[in-house]
């Protein structure tokens, strides 16, 4: 199968690479050309995935007409905030027969629109050519050929089948599923519960903290998802419990380690220039909420996180926030 | 209120400490005179609780008589193996209105019990008397006084209500549930999923694998469970999901210890060495198993632990096995 994978950022190329191993011929696009050379001819991408050794096979490329000629299959890996403005030049390039997935994760901010009805709206596919992927599924370990397991979802059994037949291989295994809302809610609110989580360790509180955290977050995503008539088994299943666990128990998460910051005292601006860029928990927190409040739904960590990064909410106060429960039955 | 808490461990000092500064008058009994003397002298456990100063209120003996007299809750913290056989001679002390509340995590070896059924039948309580209390409870993190969520269960209103109310602080909060059997299989199979975790860890494994094991842990606990008359909201609550993803997440976990010295190549008596003492994972796992074989449920995860454990399967393949799924579909 030939593949495009667009963004050479961490997960953009380690999916490249996913799909190289399990067989597909893949060329990566990104706007960065002394990347994309060092993709093509060293075979690495030192300032993403340092160390790591991609598949010789690899080239990537800054010319999109090139990449996207007659593939059958394109991964789609860039910044959820500037996906649609990034995705609407290349619609002509899209070949008729082509399905997308989406590997972004978050609701983009002027419209709160998940991230496969943006693709659908800029590169104009209907929804069963699209196709979204989730899990726990941290990209250096997958780039180390770690056996990982993913979930691949589309409203069209088909093109799910299509996805997961690209891509699995012996250390990468995709299971399908329909159910694309609740798949992309997981993957956008478990980085806003990382974001939380990473505040209360870096105000020096321990596991028991993060456990109850994440499993009161796991909670309101799971109320989010119903109210938007995703599939309740989700929430439990490798795309919900699975990354969000993944997620926040990790160092390496961006959305985690800005949250540490952020507890330790840094400004939200301190955060993200020490993190290195953009965490999508910071931009997605807000969509979300206001997603949350359209459909009549609490999410109170969501809700402390929006306090503390953009409302001016002093990040000693989260802490209470986070163990505070508004009832005393455990599963409302 | 007036309380006993059996056993000197980690948790049983650190539960008589949550009691203590929620208003509690409480005594500890153990066996070990020197630690007793340590506790009542000097305000310290320094064997299992380091560095912690405990409340100077706080006394402990080796007399049960003098503990038990005139107490109205009686909390037990002893190893589950040993249970049975340290409560029986106790049974004639317990005051007539005082009731019992397990801290335990485990499942009989000879008998399959649960240990409430354990405490029951030792001590001669109907289960109105009887609560057990569980939650994401890492002991020394409660003794540095962090915030932390927790669970207590009893058929019995009253107990439950009765239980909270005695432990309940600022930094301790209790939930109160009427689910015994699933709040008791949670905190008994979770040691069995941190050796998992613990052994794929110990091998190289990163947090993908982490939250995989977990995320499909808590779908064979919940399958244990309802097969057991549980109720299917406490699996993904604090007792659930929070109490396994702390136990897994934190390098305080005696089980979750002992795995990774398994997978780093070490036989079970070495790590049982290593590790300092009994991890109740090793002696759960058995019991567990064959309780899911008598009511037809598959347990993968728990059954390649038994293997590595006590059948001699070799640690190289329990990764693949946790891994494996027998169905494609997700939620089964």
């Amino acid at each position: 199968m030939r593949a495009a994978v667009l963004g050479t950022g961490a997960w953009g190329t380690t999916f490249a690479t996913v799909l190289a191993d399990a067989g597909c011929d893949v060329a990566l696009w990104g706007r960065d050309a002394a990347v994309c050379a060092q993709i093509t001819t060293e075979h690495r991408n030192e300032a993403r995935l340092p160390g790591i050794a991609l598949p010789a096979q690899l080239t990537a490329s800054t010319d999109a007409a090139r990449v996207l000629a007659g593939v059958d299959l394109v991964a789609i890996a860039i910044p959820s905030q500037s996906a649609r403005a990034t995705l609407e030049p290349l619609r002509a390039l899209i070949p008729a027969h082509a399905v997308a997935v989406s590997l972004m994760k978050g609701v983009e901010l002027s419209t709160d629109r998940r991230m496969s009805q943006v693709v659908a709206e800029a590169l104009g596919l209907k929804p069963d050519r699209i196709a979204v992927l989730s899990g726990p599924n941290l990209a250096r370990e997958i780039a180390e050929r770690q056996p990982t397991a993913t979930v691949v979802a589309s409203t069209s059994a088909r093109t799910a089948r299509l996805v997961a037949t690209a891509c699995s291989s012996a250390a990468f295994r995709p299971y399908t599923n329909s159910d694309v809302v609740g798949v992309e809610l997981c993957g956008a609110v478990k980085n806003i519960i990382a974001v939380a989580v990473g505040i209360a360790q870096g105000r020096g509180l321990g596991f028991n903290t993060m456990a109850t955290v994440i499993t009161r977050g796991l909670v309101e995503i799971t109320r989010l998802g119903l109210a938007l008539g995703a599939d309740a088994e989700t929430f439990p299943g490798l795309a919900g419990m699975g990354d969000l666990m993944a997620t926040c128990a990790s160092p390496l998460s961006r959305n985690h380690s800005l949250g540490v910051r952020i507890g330790q005292g840094m400004t939200l601006d301190e955060a993200i220039a020490a993190t290195g860029g953009t965490a999508e928990g910071v931009k997605t927190s807000r969509p979300v909420l206001e997603l949350a409040q359209r459909v009549g739904v609490e999410m109170p960590i969501t809700a402390a996180v929006v306090g503390v990064l953009h409302e001016g909410l002093p990040v000693e106060e989260l802490a209470p926030l986070l163990l505070a429960r508004p009832r005393k039955a455990e599963g409302a």
